[in-house]
């Protein structure tokens, strides 16, 4: 008798059967999201009272990793611009750089590919629009800081959705002009379950969306995705949609741990959304990554063998938002203790009380550290750092994302797998 | 045309061709060696000179994932012995155990299995060969702490090879009695050579063998592996053998980067061993992982988007023996400056003199920061953290590791694959 584990496969999310080829791409990113951020969304969302500890969509589809490294001019440290050069356009360049090379000019990117084979494509993100991410897949500009530039370019870029935050970057005039070339403009999230059709320039913040941990379980990231994918499937051709849990990396460089938690959930809710559409078309490959690590966020720290995660479900709102609450309300102790959801100690009370003397800017540190302390998380640093990131893929295609690879590597297996040729309409 | 990645596979190392079923398998275990270690080692071998930056043999052989948590009574963060028990048993324990439950009875082991079958067992490691992570694979015991205990019971485990470090911990009685059961002893490491058939006992140190990085690139363990290979190869019916690069983890108790590259360096070389004896001999299958991360290194830190392993080339030796040397010398300035491999600035030479004054392990400590912050390394504990750490495999089966796994799914399946009965001899 042949054991099934001889003969079966370890990893069920590749099929050996279905099209070798997808007809729609979906690449899904998680800024900052290191191998430390999966492990701790794990333990994170563990049942404690269970002996069992359940898998995550990450677990079920892990295919590999990648290293994250940019152009050697910038070291062995990439910053997310760089990285999502990479793997926008298969070329390493610069940190900063959006699809352009070391000699700034630019490279031909996925999405440009995409449209001239006839493809719908799109983002959806919880950043700006226009940032780095984002920007690397649908612009080219010598600098990410170009964010008015960045936007501008947008009007060339012919992609069917733009959803996320950025207000203050699209000015009335070139709201106008987005309009002209026949996007719809809307402004509030409400106002994007009614949009039927692209093309569609969502914008719904000044600049980046509301924290998760503060968003009352909104998902705002999961329905953006949905939506996208339901405006880009009108296209026979398929579609290439890029997703980002943008602000995982935002609350690493805060080193910010119940807030980092709270944007994992947003961005594995999105993942599972995807995962949902790829069971049921059969013909849609989705490729999820991170584009670098955020923080140098360790699971356990100083000395203890320990990782209390039953600590940040407590945690009501981020501690900014905490922060801003308490320095606002003389009765601040309790705010606090309600909203970080244990009582400080004497002592803590004290640290707590000269940083909010200080203002929210010290309070909102000093909450984060005592978070730190209590479920015993660590970190090296407010930048990034650069531990390989892992790869996860399901699928027509999937498999060739298996085992180590570079963040180029990714890209051009992605390009690979586009159509040979546009089909005529 | 259908380009090559489509239909191709992104991991050569797992053939679909050859027998299903591996006569031999080979254990390697990188104590400690979470992501981070993984990736910067990719670097600190990076030739600068270079566009491109080389892969490992890591790179070569990545195929999946593991979780490393120990039973639920010891949370979220394992220790070595619990992790080892996982590996070696396909059951979860508590933090100390050595291969019993949670009740502190015996669990089979790999080994055990092995044994039972026909095959040749063996152990190759750093540590001294009775530390928790070989002990799990050759004895019980309610404790990693019962050093004497396990290495008496040693005598029981039928190994027919016995390699590492110990001798503090066998009695002149107790090395007796693996004589008088036909094991050879020896203490010296040049008399491996000499040795040319099982059984054998080499105890080639007081308690761990020297760091790496002092020993002159002597490659202890890749000597030991290939003997090890070679001494359980003349037993028709296969082998399992456990090779563990243990002082890894040590470098990483002590924060220690350079030490920790040099420990690396060993196992990689151990590594590259074995994947030549995988290749040559087709039937033999290795399976390599970690049993944990130590140390929440980070590879950059302090908000620099920056690693400098070029700093790590030029030390010349490890801190603590640095240290040794500059404590016992006038002209300790020089001393340092030679073995660090660059000349400290007026500042660090007075914070370094502070430490000398204090004396050798807090010189040591002072060294270790000293090259972190020059290397812009990081670290966040003295203990353990809980990331998941990296599976590598090549070989008969080494598609089964392939994608995410908890580490007591790796026993289970090395154990599948165990031959189904023992074969007559
Ligand atoms: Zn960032
Ligand atoms: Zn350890």
């Amino acid at each position: 008798m042949i054991s099934p584990a001889v003969t079966g496969s370890a990893n069920s999310n590749v099929p050996t059967a279905g099209p070798a080829r997808p007809k729609n791409i979906i690449i899904m990113i998680g800024d900052g999201m290191g191998p430390a951020y999966t492990t701790a969304y794990r333990y994170y969302k563990d049942n404690p009272e269970t002996e069992e500890i359940e898998q995550t969509v990450f677990d079920r589809l892990l295919v590999g990793m990648s290293s994250t490294y940019p152009a050697s001019v910038s070291g062995y440290v990439t910053d997310s611009a760089a990285s999502a050069t990479a793997l926008a356009t298969g070329f390493k360049s610069y940190n900063g750089a959006i699809s352009v090379d070391t000699e700034k000019r630019s490279l031909p990117t996925l999405m440009e590919k995409a449209k001239t084979l006839g493809l719908a494509t799109g983002v959806a993100v919880t950043s700006q629009v226009n940032h780095a991410t984002p920007a690397a897949f649908l612009a080219h500009n010598e600098s990410r800081r170009n964010y008015i530039d960045i936007a501008e370019s947008y009007l060339n870029s012919d992609a069917d959705v733009i959803l996320g935050g950025g207000q203050q970057y699209f000015s009335d005039s070139l709201l106008a002009q987005f309009t002209a070339k026949g996007y719809q403009h809307i402004n509030e999230f409400s106002q994007l379950d009614a949009i039927s059709a692209p093309k569609v320039l969502g914008l719904f913040a000044d600049v980046q969306l509301p924290w998760a941990i503060n968003d009352n379980q909104s998902h705002k990231l999961s329905k953006m995705t949905q939506k996208a994918i339901d405006l880009l499937s009108q296209n026979q051709q398929g579609f290439v949609l890029l997703v980002e849990g943008s602000l995982i990396d935002w609350a690493g460089h805060s080193n910010d741990i119940a807030t980092a938690m709270g944007e994992m959930d947003e961005f594995a809710a999105a993942i599972e959304v995807v995962e949902q559409f790829v069971r049921q078309s059969k013909d849609t490959l989705v490729v999820i990554t991170a584009d670098h690590n955020t923080g140098g966020l360790s699971v356990g720290a100083n000395d203890k063998y320990e990782w209390n995660p039953a600590v940040l479900h407590k945690v009501k709102a981020s501690p900014d938002e905490i922060a801003a609450r308490a320095v606002a309300d003389n009765n601040w102790q309790d705010v606090i203790a309600t909203l970080i959801g244990f009582t400080p100690t004497e002592a803590e009370y004290a640290l707590l009380d000269n940083a909010r003397m200080q203002g929210n800017a010290p309070l909102t540190i000093a909450l984060r550290k005592l978070i730190d302390v209590h479920s015993n998380t660590g970190w090296t640093s407010g930048g990034h750092t650069a531990v390989d990131v892992q790869v996860f893929s399901s699928g027509p295609g999937a498999r060739l994302f298996s085992g180590h690879q570079d963040n180029i590597d990714i890209a051009n297996k992605v390009m690979s797998l586009l159509p040979l040729s546009a089909v005529k309409q």
